[in-house]
């Protein structure tokens, strides 16, 4: 109900929003990829917010070779895009991503080059890093991402929604650690990022260990989701709505917020106090604070304010 | 049930205590603040244990200047009264607290001196740090500090609260990282300790990226409360009593607890151990473990035991 | 041989549970500790699986001074031993373990030597470093640690618990940080670890302060443990199944996962991803992985694989 | 005799200052200490510099009781003085300092309260935490600090120096890390700072461990000091010239490089780089580097603008 | 076949200087910048060697807009290129560089764009970070690079230089850190990398706030530079040789030590030593251990051998 | 007794150098290595210095197998030797060493075991970190460590001498980082130390390189040695003579010294300061300050106390 007045709100707040509904129905990416990309969809439900969505719908979203590079180009391109200040994650077709499209891969994966034990392993390491970028721009980008899983969430699938800010997922979603199947230690985050995403090791440990799945109502008992949704339909309302309270907020303070939180992690606390502070000298002059202000005194929502893009 | 007869141990243990719902009474600060102070009345329920509670009731506790320059100067003499050996942190009146007095603090945030974009920069970098400092001495003062929740906790209450060691509440509270509904990052502490009291990350991302509320119930399955009360004559008995658990055992032990476990959280397993046994070294040549090691082998409470003042 | 039992008892492990039934008796310890140990029992109920019983059930598994020296002899040989790959923690008779054998310790803790306190703080640190090591070798062990505990999980054995990968425990299971009721701060392990390993500080600074006892219920729902068991032998046969999952996997990736996991704790995501990729740029040119993508690709089980010795 | 066309310079460049040698005559403190202060003497002997002179010369200046307090209170003040942009430390008398007054210290060093090995260490800890106060607050003030040395700087005085931001003294000065002849591992300092001022560990270790005396070359050759000056008049003057050096600059980018090479030392170049980026973003915007720029372009000494105050 | 007249040359280089001079004279500049670059003149002198040359000379080499994104681009095809084992950095005309060019760079440095302080200072910030990814480029590049400098190094010049591997320069060589002048802490590495460059932080903290000319005695005395030539045609040979030196040797070893040398300045030696046995687990299976171990038996120099392009 | 000598050559030791010339025969090592050791020879030429020699003159002392294991062993009896105070490692023969044994060494290194590139990999790996062990230990040894070095240190001797507290050298000493020309990055400490050692990073890069030697002079300017001395029989007077006045004073203050500058090395310098209060809380607490105090108060040199044993 709740939700249904926030909806009608996004949907005014800059005059002439559809109906999240429609909005909705605005990122079914009836077309196909958006050139150039060949894996990926990109569309702009409502003002601020871009969607990504995974299209590779008769792979089950498999990441194949181009798919690693057009994720890089697509985040270093929203990162600098100033009309963007939310973007949303999903997967086409009928689940989230089936992982890592090995056919497609082994040649990088399985046959990798060099004349000698060292300089193959240098040229396996470059692609290694190279393949962590495609996870680790999601996080460099500032806009906050919200990423929508149905259906599998498989291994190179869970290092991709680690890296995302905030997780959503339907009533049959799954997510499983795959790699230590395929005899290999996980390479792309989810080592890294996983145990700093949910709190119990000893089930980050299972999960990493056994490749067992997990299903929706673990993932949310222990955190790795915030929110479950009933069906898809549900689920890219939610997130749409989401992203409509994040971007309806002022960009310095989302986009700081989301910076600061991510240093914080890896940093001691006072470590993160001073950064914070040191961020927050130049970022507290901005006019968004005395518009909110004004804003919060007269007992009106942030959403109804017009910031200047950053 | 249980409780109860915990509170009857805790008023006898050393011969002269009121019982605990009188012990609570005594919290109750119809006096108005404790002089100097004139947004803190500060209380002594029982033998080692210092009450402070926020005092500004009819206006729902919120953090005008005096608040944030008085709170530093009562934990700093908290910290050097070996009388003192537990806090517990309240709210007076209806809420625990709305947060920064935006009115009252208006020139300083608001209007920051300086002639020039960096001397502005630097004075607002000095103020940040200065109210940084507010709940960084909760967390440097040894003596465990237990926060008790009821009705609203919001922006700088959060902040506040995720310096103190142990969270409980009472049902109707709640919590609200506010800051990004003004137009910024939050500043003074939730960036940095929020994620690293609670275990899921993306509830953590969405609290400080939408400003949502968070109710009693998840507050208490995502591990940002520890317990939860009916109401707020339970809230205060409740944490009078764990602060008598606290109080009754080794000051040694117990400050060195809370210390060690600060330490480990900002630095590596590793480092946390060899810190440890350097700091053990002296502190386990104590009496109090000889006190405590009998008492346990008489099969008696710690409470049973006279410690020396730390 | 029985490795194979283990496997159809997995894949059909809703239906008949016989054969890992047989695999649990022969983990039972009737014969009494495994010379040169005596304190400790060690068996191999499954091939690549080592069993370790904590062993002195006459004295609840007390940890007395020999229990601290032959942890760390008995780690050490496992993690040389190409034969084990995964190793199950346990303790015989009727509870995991009470603590340290305040008794048996006496004269290292209570009456260190030295004639001078700086000369006596020199010793205390040495003492502790090695009691450290005591838990710190099963962090060291690349080979994954299940542990599994029923009744009391006391002092001494949180430090314990805490250094293993993945914790079970029967519904009668109960936690107590105790050492703060006999008058010091925990020192091997507990303060350091167990905030790393569930989500909420506020929990952890509730048990390391008041040594109050946690339940199984709540070890569950705050993510100490991932898996709660009705009694012992489901416990046995539940921790098990799990090492055999672990076992069935190949030891380059199983391994590489513990080790990077750890690493990842005390390190940022981003040195974290440095060190895997530099991990992983020898590792992924193993034959494991050509072996498991090929049964992958055929929908065969990893536990199918005969994987060299690691 | 450049230098004393660049004093003649210093002397003119904003109008009314006296020759050089009147500003080190200013510098004399014939008058004693700077009441309130009782070990320090004040004096501002140009525009903008601020000198403190330990002034307790028939003592050859050794550190009592009210000389630990008086720095804090004496740094605290000098950060917040807007008039002040650089500071000159020199000792009065005959010599910089002959360390610690052990005398009037030794009811604190040597008579620490409590009824308990671990009650005296508990205060002892906080007696070293307060006197390494003493000498962090010259890193913590702002504005550069350059200490100027004659005859004996001892114990204590490493401390003080290492703390400093540029190091000069005659050719007569010697130092001498003395704590480990009086039992002791130095603890206020001179173990941490002096390994990150000077560039040779051999010759670190050697004068920690054996007491000996460093002279002037070596001072020079290792790092120590940056200059050598024949008398104590010529090195005044050499101080005062350098401060006047530092002072003719914007307060902005002289405090701003401070604080971040002080950062810098303490963490990664990449972490450097990220706080640098992020303390400039604001610092760049100031008129300063207008007014500089634009100096610069047409040749002529920074000295001669006027920067606001910071 | 130029890399045999190297080694020989290299053999006999207190002889006959004649070939090496040849290979100078190849580095020479004559045609101007290589397209597409319009500021930076590459060459290839020797086998394996690159040399990089600032290429604006009529400009005394300061550092535009164009200069600041070309040594992205040309290090980032560097450290791909196989065929290059080292780099030579030097500067065409009479000197190194005279620093930024602030006429060229004055839009971006003096007319930042933005509405509102947040957003240009936002902008700001990206901006900084891009310049300081021109240095840092160098460090990321696996190939040693050795800087040979002569005449002025201003400014930018020190960034960049610090960034190098090894520096050299010629006896009328001056460095200066000229940021403080026009009103602003040194922004892209300065600050960070000289005094992790240079032993003694008297003398960083000195050229940092004073702006003072280093000339090339203290250089060499305070270990700035390892070596001093006579002049420009000195100094170039002199780099060739050293360069010839480390193209000779096995790319495996190199490239490993540079990477691990950065690393280890950034870490601790525990972390510095895991990291290594990491690398080198793999590194050392190169065959070049096998080529190289058996030249040095048989009192072969490693130039001798033939190594495979890494 | 032989103390007593040291100390009197000590007070004179410009005039009569005869007892020490005495002791230094006492060190000479015709015997042969001391069992069980077969490549050190162990001696105690004054009371409490122990001198521990490489012993295997016919082959440059070059390091074989058993080496490498018998220092671990040697410098872990050491560390708990309360005979001990401090050590001397020099090399018998005409050289100090040659570095690794190759032929000895052939099968570890250029003949890993293993049947698949991992498993070799995994097996490199604890090799490498078991031969880190080996000059690890000098460092955790907390007795400060003297190495005087003649004629030849290359490759693992400066992985070794970088490990040692105080570096001296003969005229004729000389230093070569060998690894890089037999096809390897340094791995057992060299590029982890020698950046921390010297303050030169050109001169460390030149060095690990181009792997050129580094001859006495240049050694003591850079800081990689602080003395160096005409010929063998000087510097093992000059190591002895220094080695006694280590020996003369607090064991407390040495070693606790020791422990706080290795600690300082790898932390920022406020980490540094408050595990150095945490240290000295009860090190301050020794016998040895009051004993050390009142010496120095009546004059008298530390070397004429008695201390206990640490």
């Amino acid at each position: 109900m709740l939700s249904v007045i926030v909806r009608s709100a996004l949907t005014k707040y800059r005059g002439s929003w559809l109906p999240i509904q429609a909005a909705v129905r605005a990122m079914s990416s009836s077309g196909g990829p958006t050139p150039p990309y060949t894996t990926l969809a990109i569309s702009h439900p409502t003002e601020s917010v871009t969607h990504v969505e995974l299209h590779r719908p008769e792979k089950r979203n498999a990441m194949n070779k181009a798919f690693w590079r057009e994720m890089v180009e697509c985040f270093n391109e929203i990162a600098e895009d100033p009309d963007c200040r939310v973007v949303v994650v999903s997967g086409a077709g009928k689940t989230f991503t089936a992982g890592i499209d090995l056919m497609d891969m082994a040649s990088d994966v399985l046959q990798p080059q060099g004349d000698d034990v060292a300089r193959i392993s240098w040229n396996i390491r470059k692609t290694i890093a190279r393949y962590q970028e495609t996870f680790s721009v999601i996080e460099k980008c500032p806009k906050p991402v919200v990423v929508a899983v149905h259906g599998a969430c498989v291994g190179g699938g869970v290092d991709l929604i680690t890296a995302c800010d905030i997780r959503l997922c339907t009533q049959d979603a799954w997510f499983q650690v795959k790699e230590v199947d395929i005899g290999l230690a996980a390479d792309v985050g989810t080592l890294q990022r996983l145990p700093k995403v949910i709190g119990s090791r000893s089930l980050v440990n299972e999960l990493a260990l056994t490749a067992r799945k997990l299903y929706a109502d673990e993932a949310k008992s222990s955190g790795l989701v915030s929110r479950v949704f009933a069906d898809k339909e549900a689920l890219m309302a939610g997130a749409l709505e989401m992203a409509g309270e994040i971007a309806g907020r002022s960009p310095v303070a989302v986009q700081g917020t989301k910076i600061n939180l991510i240093y914080s992690r890896d940093h001691s606390v006072a470590e993160g106090l001073d950064y914070m502070a040191t961020w927050n000298m130049s970022m507290l002059q901005t006019q968004d604070v005395m518009k909110s202000a004004q804003a919060s005194m007269e007992k009106q929502s942030p959403k109804t304010i017009a910031f200047s893009k950053l």
